[in-house]
């Protein structure tokens, strides 16, 4: 009795922050959704919608530019600014309108891709961003495994807009019959998601790095990031890096 | 014109788990509530209500015992049990109708004195429940630092409760005019308490520790830990103990 209720029930948690992820990462035997929504995983989504066939996540600087030394393309972000060195960035805008295809790109940001860094212990880690959000709760649910949503969050401290987007993935995967008894973390998320989804932007008004890139003149970023199901595509970790 | 700014305007950060205290503590010169509602910080209110002198948190079961066999009044839970070999637990009604008039006890419980634990880095450090909510505020208004609101959680993971009861606290200095600029983490835990207010029992009724208590039969335990401002008083960390 037991073993078939386990079989049907999968726990969906939000991990807050990566310095939580050893806290909620207990087996292999999940799937990690990585979220940076402001604006390391909006940027990866919309890559590969531009064609680009891989990305590399790296963790510092010097190994971007390492492979930059290499001929590779390299693109680095540090404090939501282009670091000095190299031509591209975290911002989506960074990877339209560019002729990617088939293209390989090494990546470095604040939190984005060391959270990614964080989940490469598990067996499945996907990319997840507004622009992707049906694709991504699809593509959960058909792994159907037991679930960490990872906000990338703010230098380990919590973020509201990944806190929304996991919200988001939570009532999707709280209306299938596999994910329930929701964890108090996705019940807070989907509360506070509830709160905001009338309009993510007037409820991220507040919040520090909706702030922070307005400061940079990034609201043309923040309204991009924002909206919903733009793509359908899951960039998925094989290997040493994302593909689709 | 900065430094008349800072000397005015105080930071009030949510941590959800013991284990990012690092992230957000950054200087000795602020204050830390530490927060277990279910039970903890709710019991620790009440034994000093019923006049005990001080509280000697301890990390671990085997510290409580080495106090228990110098004579020490000592409690202990662990996994919301009273460990065996000890009278007192966790539960509020442990320390009810009781002579504690000027004792001294030593306690240790699974999540709140591992956080307390963590929090004495700090200047300064007390202890939070609905049950002296009004008091902390006016206490942290007074102190007018830096305020870190510490929930003690379960095993390092989100809990509701602690969360709902930190989101109480910034609306209440929210409402100061000295803590302005709330960080992400607060503006979460204010749309949680706002969304549960109204009837906080029956918001957290999905919620896994409640239920975690409500199998060990201790629905008693929380509908006590649930009302608001029963008592005038803030134990706080002075030495290696707590005391008003």
């Amino acid at each position: 009795m037991e073993t078939t209720e386990l079989a049907h029930q999968r726990k969906v948690e939000v991990c807050f922050s990566p310095a939580l992820f050893p806290v909620y990462y207990s087996s292999r035997n999940c799937v990690v959704v990585v979220i940076d929504v402001f604006r390391a995983t909006s940027a990866i989504c919309t890559a590969f919608q531009a064609g680009i066939e891989r990305i590399i996540p790296v963790s510092t600087v010097d190994e971007a530019r390492q492979y930059q030394d290499k001929g590779f393309l390299a693109a680095a972000e540090r404090q939501g600014e282009v670091v000095e060195g190299f031509e591209l960035g975290n911002s989506p805008f960074h990877y339209m309108d560019k002729d990617l295809k088939g293209k390989e790109l090494v990546l470095t940001t604040t939190n984005g891709t060391k959270a990614i860094e964080r989940a490469k212990a598990a067996d499945h880690i996907l990319i997840g961003s507004f622009l992707n959000l049906d694709a991504v709760c699809k593509h959960l649910v058909e792994l159907n495994k037991n679930v960490i949503l990872l906000c990338a969050g703010w230098k380990d401290r919590f973020n509201l807009e990944d806190s929304l987007f996991a919200g988001a993935v939570v009532e999707q995967l709280a209306q299938t019959d596999v994910y329930t008894g929701l964890a108090d973390s996705s019940l807070a998320a989907l509360n506070i998601y509830n709160s905001a989804k009338s309009d993510l932007n007037d409820f991220l008004k507040s919040s520090s790095h909706r702030n922070r890139l307005a400061k940079l003149d990034l609201e043309k970023d923040i309204r991009y990031c924002l909206q919903t199901n733009t793509m359908d595509l899951v960039p998925v970790f094989k290997g040493n890096g994302l593909s689709l």
